[in-house]
């Protein structure tokens, strides 16, 4: 079941590396949803390896297949199924990896818990994984914008390692993201950063950092009271990335250097709707949003998979080095900002769902603000 | 559903904070498990108000009753439920906010959601909520037992605003936290937190600071590689405690300022047992715990009620001020302490169940590390 | 998770016979439906033993206690948490089968699986744990009402042994069913069908027979294309009640003896409406309901519980033979009836919850039929 | 979510009978079992299109394609995704669909419910969405040999309009069964069968009848008490199939004409083993296998789609008449015995994996029976 995810738009992916390919299975599009394979092409280009001179050379198209549940470009209310196949894998990179375990990578946590697995590649811990997020995440940008047209979901690089983007999270646009190989917002931070990301891949080293991402426009009444509060199926959406190592929202972690008198956001009316002046709760009280910006922040460790000799083990258990070879990124913070943007649209098309089941009593709705 | 939590050790609470009671039912518990009302009291004591004089002096005895589930001192394998009456609930404190809203609470968002709200406390957002999360570890802690006998999970305070506890996760025992009121593992920290605690109060002001929780004697194999990622459903419970704002394992953000080269956790052998000699990646790799200690830290932020007048709105789109009333805590770390570990245990158990269902391969098992 | 039904509308119940009480846990309940204990005693004492002078004797007065989900007579939205006290346990009455197996009961069951049992009563076993789904029906069919105010659901002895009940499902009134002990549709089978329910419990005798169920005024729209069919669900629904044997709707069994030019449904149009000119299909084609009348039986066998010396065989392992004591039903299907109708409420409001999340397209709306 | 099936061993189909394909997502597989695509055709083949001269003719060679959860023929513990791609689909035989719903078939249905249909074949209600199920069940079998290796699940045509096949189920053998076209397992009805066949199809008119499934070998202990009976679960999944209309284990309808005291099945000891003198309960009591054989039955109508003009309405709401083009079976009972083996096995392994999941306790294990 670890492969599912979602309550009401339902996602499992499926698919190694290695293999015949990678996909996706999407439970619970609501029908008449205008979708073609071009829309979803849209964010996999984004995603995939190859786009610029400072991520992977692995070279895939990354072409998907729709295989089932739209019909004359609408969605039929039936599974969609999406299909991406595997077309420029290189097993033959990977045959060390066979008998040897690289360091901070699943390799050995994998055997442990399955005794077996694919060493032709990083099976279901490789990022290709998310290429049927990505795909479902364009299915639930398109409901959400049924409930919300002027939603925005934007991510964007926020640091790696010390250098830091200034960045507005209320004014920041997509296009000032998109526009650079980084993915920063900042336009005077992207020299500096990928000058480190060169410098980095060419000491066979790699580098880390966090992605920073806003929510403008989403109403309030999203997330459930208790243990699907909006900001844990965040956390556990962001957490579940490869290579992330924390998640903070609002204030996260420096909001503990303040006192409560500090801390609170004090409500306001700006016309007939409920405002915070100050936004420390990050767009989310008590589990669920209050209408105002949600902004959180993802930490990505450096690339595990680096060009220099480790120490490490063989699975037969002896003590031995490796000398990692393959096509890998320096630094996954660039391709991880279409990841995070798909994680959090997973998140709150199903929330989106979830809320709208809320909505049939009779006197005054509680659907005012999530239709 | 948002009320639920788990796969296979699945619980769900329920309760207001002022109301019947709260409680919880826990589907999923192996029969014939020794378990009695007096085993769950034990945590409850320590999650439960008045226990000390840095928390609130709200009089509950927390007192629980098991309705079902167990016969002759043993579980049935059916479900159990757990009850604890509310006994001092005073919702003449409360009165104020029928009309007004808390800032930086969910009694906004609660309204906008679902068009009504139990205003008398905080309903479901209260900590009262936890008592079932807390009862329902207990059992799992036994579960876990059955798998792991020599598993231990520890938390303790590690920050509290800018004061700082030295403890050394590897060392660190449950009888040294539990020995203080502050529920931190340096002795040297307990005097400065308790201070600040108590000059916050008399302030009407109140205080944060972060949770550190280690897991030692985890077997290598747990956690699901993809979206159930044991970070992940650790991010997700510690995210859904009341008043959490962010979480990291392992290096966690700090982790983003070094380079792939320094964070890479190398392995060698033990005898027979892989290890690594650091710890960066917090116990866990690709989602699936390493065999080393898992590390993770929680940010709470100072807590919402304040005993100082506070700019808000009405129900009724009115700005106007609130002076909190009511028995609260100035700082929650204290009381967090037992809920990080409950929550801890509920996502372990889960997992190793989870994995227990992968044991019934005819050869070579993968159940040698996890029973 | 053997113990919850419902995938929007979700129920869990909990509690042996002979326990704390027994109860249900309701998850996923719109906030501000009026909600009462009042409104959910009228179905619990249909269910009730000691109701009438051909059921157990047994005296619960099964009063029901609300403990938590709603305030000021409405529901929260949040989980709705009901207890029922059991109060004339008689666990001496089944000493005997601490030892001995009741035969075609599942004391032996329980015992293969667990390991253990509550042998005080049927356990889980027990129809007390039906109270848990009758209550919860209530909430549902005010929920149901919502969005088919005038969807009717009348379930009614159709059989007794060898007594048949003549019945026409689309004119039986709910007055008529309750206006006699047996709850049958036809006023003419209410005497025989007591006599032979007195007769055979005064030869310590039992007897079984089927209920029918029909729910009129139910739009189109309702059940999933393929596992959760909505005469799948209703089938799941029926055969997990205690005693059951057998499931059938429409045509049924006897819709084998037909050709596929006899069995079709011609459609015809009535004003703007979809119409059948007849209903072999039992209002369900697909999987999907069609807004004929939906209709379909149930097969209760006699009662297990006998008081005759039958052969079984002890929990140690040798042949004997046991007497059964305890206050039993003799024919268990007057109290089914309000189950059937429960377990069809339980099924028709997670349908009409699913089929309300894909009302969220632009275009024309699905949503016409279905609310 | 109403195309996945299962808890622990999870299955999710996707896929309309003309479009890009047909398939299945497997998620709770053990790792390590042996499979091969070769294993999954060979029950493929019994399933499809074709295969006899006495089922529909179309050219379908349903061969699949394993995507993914495998490595060197042992599956990873990862999901498993398997494709069959649709070759001989011919919408242009359904151009009348576009407008006219076929009588007793889904199209009327899905368009109340979905307001969109793919009218080129049947959608997700065709048969060939099978195709995923029989798949699964492959390797679902092979889950269940490693619990109970010798049980044997095995189905066959019982009954066809009104000819009745004798057999006894507890001797009855698959090869009898697939020795002739029909799947009876009675030769002397193959030919009557056959006859009747041949005629409703030469008269453009069709046929149902049921199906009896037997399982052999199956260990007490399997299924949940209360809502996932075995036999709930078992009822479910056989409604689920495309034109079932009833369901009956054991005594089935009929058990509802004997007394208590001809119902009731005696226990006595076989040696160590309980064993029940008469099996009236099917192998079922209280929801949990007790170690008899399990029987049930299933009614099958006759195939909706008939070579005959037929009254019914068109879409844009005309009275009209449609004659049936496209290519269908005149009786689904020979392609249904393999469907109703591949619904129980799935049922049986995972209640196999949720009973494995019970046995942790230290003490006496419950696991004797169920490994």
């Amino acid at each position: 079941m670890g492969s599912s995810f979602g309550t009401l738009f339902r996602i499992s992916t499926w698919g190694e590396s290695h293999g015949g390919g990678v996909g996706v299975v999407i439970d619970g599009c609501p029908p008449r949803i205008p979708l073609s394979a071009a829309d979803i092409q849209v964010d996999l280009d984004r995603r995939k390896p190859g786009q610029s001179e400072i991520v992977t050379p692995r070279k895939e198209l990354d072409e998907c297949e729709i295989l089932s549940g739209t019909f004359d470009g609408l969605t039929l209310g039936t599974p969609i199924a999406i299909l991406v196949r595997n077309k420029d894998a290189r097993p033959e990179s990977y045959s060390e990896m066979r008998e040897k375990y690289r360091p901070s990578h699943a390799d050995y946590t994998y055997q442990a818990k399955y005794g077996i697995r694919n060493w032709q590649g990083g099976g279901r811990a490789s990022a290709r994984e998310t290429i049927g997020r990505v795909a479902a995440a364009v299915v639930a940008k398109k409901i959400i914008a049924q409930f919300a047209p002027d939603l925005e979901i934007i991510a964007y690089v926020k640091t790696i390692k010390d250098l830091i983007a200034e960045v507005n999270p209320m004014t920041v646009q997509f296009e000032t993201v998109e526009g650079n190989i980084v993915r920063t917002g900042d336009p005077k931070a992207v020299d500096p950063m990928v000058d480190l990301i060169k410098e980095m891949r060419s000491e066979g080293n790699s580098v880390g950092g966090t992605v920073e991402c806003v929510v403008r426009g989403c109403p309030p009444g999203l997330g459930e009271p208790v243990f699907d509060k909006l900001e844990a199926d965040l956390a556990k959406a962001m957490m579940s990335l490869p290579a992330t190592k924390g998640f903070e929202i609002g204030s996260g972690f420096a909001g503990t250097q303040l006192t409560g008198k500090e801390h609170n956001d004090p409500f306001y009316m700006e016309g007939d709707r409920v405002r915070t002046e100050t936004n420390l709760s990050g767009g989310i009280q008590g589990g669920i949003s209050n209408g105002e910006a949600i902004v959180f922040r993802t930490a990505f460790k450096p690339t595990a998979t680096i060009m220099t000799s480790q120490k490490t083990v063989s699975q037969s258990g002896e003590d031995t080095e490796l000398s990692a070879r393959g096509r890998h990124d320096p630094c996954v913070l660039p391709r991880a900002v279409p990841m995070v943007e798909a994680m959090t649209a997973l998140v709150l098309c199903d929330h989106f769902l979830r809320q709208h089941t809320l909505s049939v009593s009779p006197e005054t709705s509680n659907s005012e603000d999530v239709r």
